[in-house]
């Protein structure tokens, strides 16, 4: 485990909009670390904001966005589809230097967004490439972030009370474990919809498509699924509404390599078809070594299955 | 766990050819669960008899298939391509009444090459559904059965000494842990064809197709994998030449899930493409019950991440 590195007080008062997994990991984070003051936590739903309140993870629990007001950080942590939306209420009450951050798996939209505001507070587009198939307050936990990649998709402003905003919020996530790199929004959101986006779309159809094959009952599924299916259906679990969203928000990128995935498809389908062993082989075989660099590089764990079977 | 039952010796002598993942891990969970006297084990790697000699997992480790001549059971536990020969080879070995036992991914065609054999000796095709993504000797260990199901497709054969050797089967499975549930091998295939092989080809495709994406280094794949891509390496890391085989022996089960899936895709796709947010939400929320009723039934664990990111 990276061990956090020591840090004074990045901000004085922070605002957590949406407490999801996400948001709710952040606040538990920036506690842990002692990078804020106090945390305000700011939700349209009732129930996560009961649950928010009960786990003591925020400073304060309300529906009120204003609060955002005298914040000095905010943060947007809701579905990308909601972002604009957020980002235009904000313009009208934050402070002059304040800094928003978003948190979302798209970057286009919120960039295009952060482009048209007005300059006197700081939009830093930000994508922490971490998270679990659960949802909501209780699911977060202060160390989803360490030794996982976040990127930032700065907004083309060139001044310096930017660039300083844009390496504060670099601080923050190297304060709570992460790497930091940064991007273009337009690269990020192709990046993403490969190592993201599409294998969740891939997912969600497999495990929705296994309903649908005569003579084999959803019971089967369940009692065999060790087979590889079960794999699937971690990300499959992944939250509706916020994926729901992903695929509206960047459709070109995902369809760009939802094609080049068919392509793939349709030359194994073929070789399976005509008994091509050499060809299936020759796939096959490729694969292996992704694997063991991604494993090297710490973003996975060595352990077969996972170490899931461990008991 | 469940606690392997107390048994008596079922098997004087056993021979297992093929000595990878599963044989050595039956290997393994008989001598464990004390189901076997004197165990062979058998293969045609230099490499692997070397491993499974220095790990002691056999009584002895020869090339030589000959060592079946006076053995109660033999195990096939090779890829399944090479399954039938293995077959002929023995019939002209083994002894009268002794069981033949294969392990294979695939039913239909052992079970075909099954009831051509002449009938003084047993052949019981079994699959368990359990593995990891590691191959060879040294990937096996006695628990990989334990509350994993075993797949019995016994050879249509109405006589009291096959009947006796099946149950004689099925008593070695549930003795290491496993539960036992017989089937038609063309069932079978139609069921882990959903459950196994698709989920197996889609993601050596995924990981495949990962390398084709213009402006995407794998590097960028590498580090931002935990995005959802790094959950397909585990499987696409299996064994190139035992996937071969399973897609060349059940071509016609796979062929028709796979394009299931590619209709259900295609619809998801244009639902990206038309922006219907309603057909994506609709989708994405149904495939969150099976992964609950996957861990209710004790296939899965319901750690976050598969538990992975535990330091």
């Amino acid at each position: 485990m990276t061990t956090t590195e020591q840090q004074s007080v990045l901000f004085d008062k922070v605002c957590i909009i949406g407490i999801g997994l996400i948001g709710s990991s952040l606040a538990r984070a920036l506690k842990q670390a002692q990078l804020a003051t106090y945390i305000h936590a700011v939700d349209q739903s009732e129930a996560a904001r009961g649950d928010a309140a009960a786990l003591g993870i925020a400073d304060d629990v309300t529906s009120d966005v204003s609060v955002a007001a005298d914040c000095d950080l905010i943060i947007i942590a809701t579905p990308v589809g909601v972002m604009p939306d957020v980002l235009a209420t904000l313009s009208g009450i934050v402070k002059e230097g304040a800094i928003i951050m978003d948190v979302g798996s798209v970057k286009g939209s919120v960039a295009s967004a952060g482009e048209a505001m007005p300059a006197h507070f700081h939009v830093v587009p930000a994508h922490p490439i971490a998270g679990t198939e659960n949802s909501g307050p209780a699911a977060g936990f202060a160390e989803l972030f360490q030794q996982r990649w976040c990127i930032l998709t700065p907004l083309n402003r060139q001044n310096e009370d930017y660039a300083a905003a844009v390496s504060k919020v670099e601080k923050l996530w190297r304060g709570i474990g992460s790497d930091v790199v940064s991007m273009d929004a337009s690269h990020h959101d192709l990046a993403l919809a490969v190592t993201s986006h599409l294998p969740h779309l891939i997912a969600f159809t497999l495990v929705g498509a296994a309903d649908d094959v005569e003579n084999v009952n959803e019971a089967e599924v369940v009692k065999y699924s060790a087979g590889g299916f079960r794999d699937f259906t971690r990300i499959a679990a992944s939250d509706p509404v916020m994926w729901r969203d992903v695929f509206l928000h960047n459709k070109d990128a995902v369809l760009e390599v939802l094609g080049r995935f068919s392509e793939e498809l349709a030359v194994m389908q073929r070789a399976i078809r005509w008994g091509d062993a050499e060809a299936l082989e020759k796939a096959f075989t490729r694969s292996r070594g992704l694997r063991q660099a991604i494993i090297e590089a710490g973003q996975e764990t060595a352990e077969p299955n996972f170490g899931r079977d461990k008991k």
